[in-house]
């Protein structure tokens, strides 16, 4: 950031009103050639760059932008984090970051930290899905959610940006992706079914397309991590769930590093993959690529995940241009983790 | 950070010299009750919190460290990262985090984030291990190197700090293990040779190794991903290399992301593991033990390795310490991938 100096400590410096300072920030003709040089010299003199527009005067106070990543040892937020950063910093903005456990209320996060590291905006990276206008209204800087939007909410889409890929219609993809293998008895690996989150968004994706191809939904073969994304927990959930239920041919994970986990579980419950037990999920991490069998997945754009979180929030700073939903494409990428049943 | 306030800005705000503020700061007795007042009054104004000693000029002006991080997508930092930003909130400073690339300098970037940021120390989180004091004295704040040391620099012990494992011997744990299960044709898999990073290191730990075995070093068995540590270029470095050699019966490769990049090279060259290659490698990020075969593996304390860099600046910043270079201990985790031969 390049500092915090604010419109009364330039008036101080200027010895002008804090009113006048804000006339010159603003560029308007009602001040006096005299006022307005001497603030300029101020603003000069602290190594500030003056300029002619209205929100150069944010620009002066605080060129901090605050990253909140919820769900930290998500390897899927990597790439993206590294997006962002070089997007901000590109754009002449500093990213403060500060991650979160995927327990802890982000929102709340995000107002602490607005007032702490005076911010200009924030991203949210990972978060719920059904914030109310009362709960965000802490938040008084411009903010986009990455990676998720606010499917369960009631904010209202000219009140706020998010960029994130339809949740609904990546897990039917995956899903649909085991049906076309044969598969009908197909489980599913969720963090919660109704947390709000991007969980409960794959998991009625899962419900729908089994519906669409007519296949009822087992409650006993949906098997739940908890509030939880991390591997550990999928691993712990999936060797809990078979010990009750083992009676699919495939398995849905809504995470890449989840579907990591429970086939580690299967694979110790006899189970080889994909003979024994296909397996599809959702998102695409670097490293699901590369493991045996090479994993079944629904891409995210990452990169762009990032960037376009940045435009948004630059659009709104800089005041270019209104809130936004954006919604990116995924690609399904076929792997070896799914075995054709006749 | 609470503030950019500078001494020029407060003796400005004070109407009192540079010296009379550096004075009040001080504490100083040479000073009139009339000046001292004023500028305690400017300093509470400005919602500073004034204090009696002199690290709280320091302390008037920023509470940002800055974190960099070379190689941005390394798993291996993401619980790093965590461990050291909570320490760094707990202890009342704010995490300002750059990520730069492999390529990139960690130093030009500390010296140019320093000046950018107004930081009061950083965090280098991976680097070079050959500073020279010329080069690191353009980082004119306390630093500690997290991961890595000067093993190659010739920064004298009581010029700086690090905490990090010993590179060298953990890559002969690796090592040992293989050799312990029969192996004597031992491959290898490394950044660069040549490169005084962390890559180096382990190189020379695992031709050290060798020899205490009696077992001469075939550099034909050395494949090199160039100065990269992404689990991509490690595949493709491997699926090169093994078209030229493939005489050896393990693998030693210096991080768990590259061991699972050359996992697959392996595989798609026909080789089962650990039936017909034995892996090995060092780090311990969470998935290596997901995947199937469980990686072989030294386990770096990667928590600790955060929270004792957070404790060793805290006690340069708060003039608790001096410097020290401390050497944490690694746990071998024997995993699947190795296999015993006659």
């Amino acid at each position: 950031m390049r500092g915090l100096l604010t419109i009364k400590d330039i008036a101080r410096l200027s010895g002008v009103s804090v009113s006048t300072v804000s006339r010159v920030l603003n560029d308007r003709p009602d001040v006096s050639e005299k006022s307005r040089r001497r603030v300029r010299a101020v603003i000069e003199d602290q190594n500030y760059i003056p300029n002619n527009t209205a929100r150069d005067l944010v620009r002066v106070r605080s060129e901090a932008v605050g990253l909140i990543v919820r769900g930290v040892q998500n390897p899927f937020f990597t790439d993206i984090i590294h997006s962002i950063e070089g997007a901000l910093e590109a754009a002449g903005y500093t990213m403060v970051m500060r991650q979160i456990g995927s327990g802890e209320d982000e929102i709340a996060a995000g107002a602490s930290m607005q007032r702490d590291k005076r911010l200009r905006g924030i991203i949210f990276l990972g978060g719920r899905s059904n914030y109310t206008p009362e709960e965000v209204a802490s938040v008084t800087i411009p903010f986009v959610l990455c990676s998720y939007s606010n499917s369960y909410g009631s904010l209202a889409p000219d009140s706020y940006s998010s960029v994130s890929i339809c949740d609904r219609s990546a897990a039917a993809d995956a899903v649909d992706a085991l049906v076309a293998n044969g598969h009908t008895r197909i489980a599913a690996l969720v963090a919660d079914r109704d947390d709000s989150s991007i969980s409960q968004l794959r998991y009625e994706g899962y419900c729908e397309a089994l519906a669409a191809h007519g296949i009822p939904v087992r409650p006993e073969l949906v098997f739940s991590a908890g509030n939880s994304f991390l591997i550990e927990d999928a691993y712990l959930a999936m060797k809990e769930g078979l010990r009750k239920e083992d009676d699919f041919t495939a398995l849905f994970a809504i995470s890449d590093d989840m579907a990591i986990g429970a086939m580690r579980a299967l694979r110790e419950h006899g189970r080889r993959i994909p003979e024994d037990c296909s397996v599809a999920a959702i998102d695409g991490i670097t490293v699901s690529e590369y493991i045996q069998p090479m994993l079944s997945t629904v891409c995210q754009p990452k990169e762009e995940l990032g960037a376009k979180s940045v435009e948004l929030l630059r659009e709104l700073l800089e005041g270019r241009g209104g809130h936004a939903q954006v919604t990116l494409p995924t690609v399904f990428r076929l792997g070896e983790s799914i075995h054709r049943i006749s």
